[in-house]
């Protein structure tokens, strides 16, 4: 059996979602839906997939010349999951529309954990996901701290955490935010990152703040771990090889800043010239006193991309097992793939 | 009797103690150094400073139609002290002079505290510089830590400090530096800030990390006090709220990030649109499970000048007591007083 998922939203995630649920073997692809037409409907048809809209605006695509396959709730009623990437402020009312139409849905990180009451992260809770109804997939900023953070914490090593995020102010192709000269605090302390992360690795003693800086790149995390053993950073970097989701990078290599990764990650020729991974500085791995430092950076547009496709596996229970999962995901998304 | 000081360097730092001393009434410039006839060594004479040079220079400056006094030596000579804002690297040779000519001189935070084996914050170690021959004012980001740390480590709250500077990447006048989109860690961890922070602090147990980021206006200071003693915010604020070199702001009144705090610095209409004191988010104060988090803006091109009028005070004997000397300097620049 080939999962029929249905991608609701088109923009930044539904557009990766899709082409990374296009490149699996155990599941499709039977739609998108977009409200307007925007460029982003017209490269949906020109990717080959169907495109459906709320009836409301089925009239407005047709009329730029798009052809609308069917409804929204068509779409939906076809598919055994839907992978909600619509704007925020509307999680209830979608929530309400898929619980109705009595299908399985996916929300993303810019909803509540409480809209789901199930967050996930496929390195650290896979096994939560299994058969619900209703997943969030916990947004890019926890989804990189969830990755560095799980490995150390299942070791043994952590007392505590305190992670600055260094938040980038809006994607490359947003003009409408800033700040464009100037930085800006999240005067709410903790900001809500720490908790959030708390949805996937319960119980991990975790406070973050964030500050918010001119740049569209990627996101940075420097992070401060007090440790519950005296780790040599060697020893934290060989937890963290292993696994394909994050990327050891070198700053002596050429790639000091957030600017060379995603450079990088142009030359990999990957759809969008996305970067999947979360990039941690090796050389700015250290121990001091009892704390373990680090820097990783963060391509919010599309490390959530694998997580999305291993959560379709778990809430469909097409397979039970995370790493299985993983190694399948990626393989087909061509995740962990380094430069030669 | 007036002390007589002269100005090595009319760049950044230079011209703007140039004109804190102006303000003073127990000290005067006698003349300003510059090597090369740029705009601002027309607005040196403009502002009523006799223009020195390095004696193959002279010809130059003359050409360009500056009136030169005299030479480098020259000036030297005639002052009680120099305040040194010569760029980067060439400290050792400038001290080489200074001490040649038996003159005192005040270094900038560019230079290693080697150089002069004294740095100097006012608040927190002012006595130290009396009657020193060579003291170095600490940076602008060190003297921003200081400030804010000193009142809370003299009470004996501080347990340990972990900040995070996310810095600006140039200052406003400058078109070389980026980054222009991206975030660059400092991969060396701790960041040089901590230990610079104990030239004046001594014994104060502080790590930093660094960041840099594409804006020009103001460094931003993400800290983390873990607290001796269970302290509310408020005792916070009381403590640092005599202080005039810190400046109490609310992110809730229109001052959200740097952009806001540095159009207000405009609105005060202080030479150059500076501002002298530490801007600290009076909302972004907080204590959680025994951590005091708060964020602190630093104009990194002007914070440091009061200092520098300080450190003249001391080094001279002209005032024993640090509360006089820094209420002089205050009160003649006008540091401290707020919009209405």
């Amino acid at each position: 059996m080939t999962a029929k998922i249905a991608i609701n939203g088109y923009g930044t995630i539904g557009k990766r979602v899709a082409l990374a649920v296009k490149a699996q073997k155990d599941m499709k692809v039977v739609g998108v839906v977009k409200t307007r037409p925007t460029f982003e409907a017209w490269t949906a048809v020109e990717n080959g997939f169907k495109l459906y809209t709320p009836s409301k605006s089925v009239a407005a695509m047709e009329e730029a010349g798009l052809a609308v396959a069917g409804t929204q709730e068509e779409l939906i009623e076809e598919a055994d999951l839907v992978v909600d990437a619509t704007p925020g402020k509307i999680g209830d009312e979608m929530a309400a529309l898929y619980r109705s139409l009595g299908k399985k849905a996916i929300f993303q990180g810019g909803e509540e954990h409480e809209l789901c009451g199930t967050s996930f992260n496929a390195y650290s809770n896979y096994s939560e996901a299994l058969g619900k109804d209703l997943v969030r997939v916990v947004s890019c900023n926890t989804t990189g701290l969830a990755r560095t953070l799980y490995p150390l914490w299942e070791a043994g090593y952590v007392r505590g955490v305190l992670a600055t995020m260094v938040r980038r102010a809006a994607d490359p192709g947003d003009s409408k935010k800033g700040p464009i000269n100037a930085i800006e605090p999240s005067l709410k302390v903790p900001s809500h990152h720490g908790p959030d992360v708390q949805t996937v690795i319960p119980g991990l003693p975790i406070s973050t703040v964030a500050v918010k800086v001119p740049t569209t790149l990627m996101h940075l995390h420097s992070v401060a771990v007090e440790l519950k053993k005296n780790v040599k950073p060697e020893t934290i970097i060989d937890r963290w090889s292993p696994l394909r989701r994050i990327m050891l990078i070198d700053g002596s290599k050429g790639l000091p800043s957030t600017a060379q990764v995603m450079e990088m990650a142009r030359d990999m020729g990957r759809p969008f010239s996305d970067l999947w991974e979360i990039a941690v500085w090796r050389d700015g791995v250290h121990v001091k006193d009892g704390v373990l430092y680090y820097f990783q950076a963060v391509h919010q547009e599309s490390d959530v991309i694998p997580e999305n496709v291993d959560c379709i596996r778990a809430m469909l229970q097409m397979e039970t097992d995370p790493q299985r999962s993983i190694d399948e995901t990626d393989r087909r998304m061509g995740v962990g793939v380094r430069r030669r």
